[in-house]
């Protein structure tokens, strides 16, 4: 038997990965992933053949993922977040179908003898709308500003989409170090359709121990105060920020989404 | 100390719910849920004081969770999926913003003393996704096709932005026993916008004992087929099902969204 779990841990907080992917990892020889995800995992990986790879080398981490599994090795492949969330496991089934369709560069049919099966983790989106409140709580998208593989013209149009829809908007890589102007773009264009005093959730290292929240508005949001580890959410047009003091006059501050539009029919 | 748990519980596989979640549980005295979900968590929740209220009180059991927390007992609000999508969460909030800006039937200050912890879960469209591939590689939105608290005319709107940007695409509460036009009405919006071979995904009780997934085109849709219990999730127009015999002639099925649209130039 040949198996590949494709398994998402979470944001990063062990107590948010689930029974199903420790057990999945525990079944197996061999952990494709960033050395910083073992870390976080911990004990669990003790023991394990581990195969990392340079950053950017998504393509060889599936590849070498679907090699170790196809010689007979339980193989995990692990991604932060979600797997199945701009993540890898869908590189996995990229690589599958090249192989069934005949444009693959090198023949492997043993990888189509490869069981898969996909463990779902909680995606930074959900870590972040729980650590401010309830952002979520009505219709959503997100949008990578990565304008690696889509054009940026698919990008922009998407983001007057999400405007003109009036979605919460989660943006999965917002920056990195070699692209830097998409996020303020995306804010002017965001602000054609919905107010400036909009909040914006800025959540950096999510769950980890270094975690940093901060709940600003649309007009506020810049590039320069966010970096490739932060997750940046856009509340839509009725989601609202509420303070208080709780009795011990501690601050209290929550962003939330009603869950609909009753009060202001259209 | 006056503490409520707001707990996302997963889409119903006990080995999907967080150690974060059960831990939460194991903390309170008293539990606000479905008897279903109950069942579904099993041995965590005995001993615990049960308060279950008829479906479609929604309001009561936001409610009843914060005055069982504000009299001091422990109590967790729990619900399947993400509490923080379509979910209770949202609802508490709505609730303490009430109290804030004075617009509640009656005055709970106390309400403003529970302390808060939101505990996210795996959604549908996860646990959906990952039964059946990778289809949430890449942009997607959520829309609710539930028009109580929402008017015909946004989520009519929504759709069409969600087509014009081509998104991955995940109906909540696509139909109900009232309510069973709007799914069909979605299906030809979106044929407006995308081919009609578009791979649909239809997941009944996802992860449960009798959970029923199938990969059906975007003009086969048909709301007949769907029930409250199901999530359905429609490719954008570069999502592929893949088809394939492994070595043991078992006929493998796979939907994904490539994460890109390098081939496809705009």
């Amino acid at each position: 038997m040949s198996q590949l779990y494709l398994v998402g841990m979470g944001p990063g907080d062990s107590e948010l990965v689930s029974p199903k992917a420790i057990k999945a990892i525990n079944n197996c020889s061999d952990l494709v992933a960033y050395g910083l995800y073992l870390d976080l995992l911990g004990e669990v990986c003790k023991g394990k053949t581990h195969h990392d790879l340079p950053l950017g080398e998504e393509i060889g981490r599936a590849r070498r993922a679907l090699e170790l599994a196809a010689s007979g090795k339980t193989t995990a492949l692990i991604s932060s977040g979600d797997i199945g969330i701009y993540a890898m496991a869908t590189l996995v089934y990229e690589l599958l179908d090249q192989q069934i369709s005949g444009s693959a560069k090198d023949d492997h049919p043993e990888w189509l003898d490869v069981e898969i099966e996909v463990i779902p983790g909680i995606s930074a989106m959900q870590a972040g709308a729980a650590r401010a409140g309830a952002m979520l709580g009505h219709d959503f998208c997100t949008i990578s500003l990565s304008d690696l593989l889509t054009p940026w013209e698919t990008i922009e149009k998407r983001i007057h989409s999400a405007g003109a829809g009036d979605f919460v908007l989660s943006f999965y890589n917002p920056v990195s170090k070699k692209r830097d102007w998409q996020l303020n773009t995306a804010r002017d264009i965001l602000l054609q359709y919905r107010p400036a005093e909009t909040p914006v959730l800025i959540g950096r290292q999510l769950t980890r121990e270094d975690e940093n929240i901060t709940i600003i508005t649309l007009a506020e949001l810049d590039a320069k105060d966010v970096d490739m580890f932060t997750l940046v959410m856009v509340g839509n047009s009725e989601s609202r920020l509420i303070e208080y003091e709780n009795k011990n006059a501690q601050k209290q501050q929550w962003a939330y989404t009603p869950r609909g539009y009753k009060k202001k029919l259209v």
